[in-house]
């Protein structure tokens, strides 16, 4: 394992601040919308409550270090449109996990009231709105990839789309929560558990990872694709254990979110399944698998992503 | 206006046996999804339930006839591409209103109980299985726009994707159904009404238009492209204004949902603002404007628009 001396949290506030510029910039700022109704402002105050000011953006940090993992060797000219299409692939990101919880907080899903220490969005601005603000939301996701006049090649484009789609629907996030939905109360085993995060939280964690590495001038190598790959898939299970360990670790103060409701809703978990003692030490496996993924690629640059996923693994929030 | 012997039953039969069979290869037929997993297997059932068997496929229709329209003087290796690409965005453009509607029909919406003569998505699989059926359509039509190994160009798909985000999100379907679920009692004049629905239900059909007319070879002229616009906001609004009428004329035998819900519900429609005879005119005015946006054209082969146009302002559920 390399080691270096990263600075994560300089990086995360260099890529943050940029991120955060453009999710105000985009999401919902403006617009053709006869600002007269004004239902559409409060669509608008909706989609921006539920993204602005909140959140730890690891899926748009994901994102901006796998495109700096793979932005070796390229002509001078391609390289702002695709940093614009890697920034513009951070938000979407973002986006589809910010609609996500809008509608698992709804009281016909979660049901939850708290989140990232405010009131959830249907709390805020009724279920109708916050159902049509997670519909947009998603809609905004694609059509943040796809700009009119955009510098970044169209094929990277439209790969990204196809990723960011995959990651989100019945086969990635949508999937993994109709899992969950059904798993309330049932004994599931290991294999069982994983299938469903793989799916729930994985898919859009490795799909993040995906997307800014196909935001690159010519094809990724093949070794470059597969360590990706089995990267963005151990980080993104061991987010799950680590999320299911403090649920049951933490308080409400430090998680921003109701605690103790996995074992409240009787949902399985793996602290549930494995213990604590036994979670703990597969979340450190799976940081290991992750790194060890890296290790094997024949990429440069790919300190970001290894911060990363230590921060992920021994977070306490 | 021109007088054509199109034969629009015959056309719209071959193209909707396409457009069926595309859905049903399409929309959750299988995939990676672990089968032993109840749930993705209800999400998919909830899929398909809410996309095949019923519908009039309008907006499919118009993409194909956009298609068709564009469709001459391309080179004979790009059709193949191309025509794919139409039945792509043709599918994507059902799957966004069949999500749409199975959104809307939930209880914190319009609370509906039937569609198309069948129990709701909500009604048949719950209410937290309806939400996610919702979401993981709108993620497919997006994946549907941008398959691996297409033949067709990326800019093709970037564009139809873009088109179909932009008659989605907030500035098109879901602003104007937020407009929608905020008038209710509203005493609304017409420019007002006419903006709800110009995005409600105008956007997607005009946008289905456009994505028909982005599957060429090359650039649209800017005379067509203006005509097409032009023909799709007239027919987009035309639908609702029918719609209203319909509501009122119609029983629910016929139209497959409950009627006189907008009166019940306390909302602003044509009928209730012009009254039942100056809507009817209004929506023949429409149809002439419509025809007239493509007499202004310099686009051969319009007949399918023509006849799609007359249909939606004549038909009678």
């Amino acid at each position: 394992m390399k080691t270096t001396a990263f600075d994560l949290s300089r990086w995360s506030s260099q890529q943050l601040a940029r991120v955060e510029q453009a999710l105000s910039d985009w999401v919902a700022a403006g617009g053709v919308v006869d600002d007269e109704h004004p239902a559409p402002a409060a669509l608008r105050e909706g989609m921006r409550y539920a993204v602005l000011d909140g959140g730890k953006r690891l899926r748009p940090l994901l994102v901006l270090a796998a495109r700096e993992a793979v932005a070796t060797g390229e002509a001078a000219t391609a390289t702002a449109g695709l940093d614009d299409a890697a920034l513009r692939a951070a938000c979407s990101a973002e986006l589809i996990h910010a609609y996500s919880l809008v509608h698992d907080d709804m009281p016909c899903m979660d049901n939850d009231i708290l989140r990232r220490g405010k009131p959830t969005v249907h709390v805020q601005f009724g279920e109708a709105q916050a159902l049509l603000a997670g519909d947009a939301l998603q809609a905004l996701a694609f059509e943040l990839l796809t700009p009119e006049g955009s510098e970044a090649p169209a094929s990277v484009q439209a790969t990204l789309c196809r990723l960011l789609a995959q990651a989100a629907g019945y086969q990635g996030m949508a999937g993994g929560q109709a899992i969950d939905l059904a798993s309330i109360g049932l004994a599931l085993s290991e294999d069982q558990l994983r299938c469903m995060h793989r799916l729930k939280t994985g898919a859009l964690l490795q799909g993040s990872v995906m997307m800014g590495a196909a935001c690159k001038q010519g094809a990724l190598s093949a070794t470059a694709h597969a360590a990706l790959r089995d990267y963005g898939a151990a980080l993104g299970l061991a987010f799950q254990v680590v999320d299911d360990i403090l649920d049951v670790t933490s308080d409400a103060a430090t998680l921003g979110k109701t605690v103790g409701k996995d074992a409240a809703q009787d949902k399985p978990t793996y602290v549930s399944l494995l213990g604590l003692e036994r979670s703990t030490a597969y979340a450190q496996e799976l940081l290991a698998q992750a790194l060890a993924a890296l290790d094997a690629s024949d990429l440069p640059n790919t300190q970001a992503l290894r911060a990363l996923a230590d921060m992920v693994v021994n977070r306490s929030s």
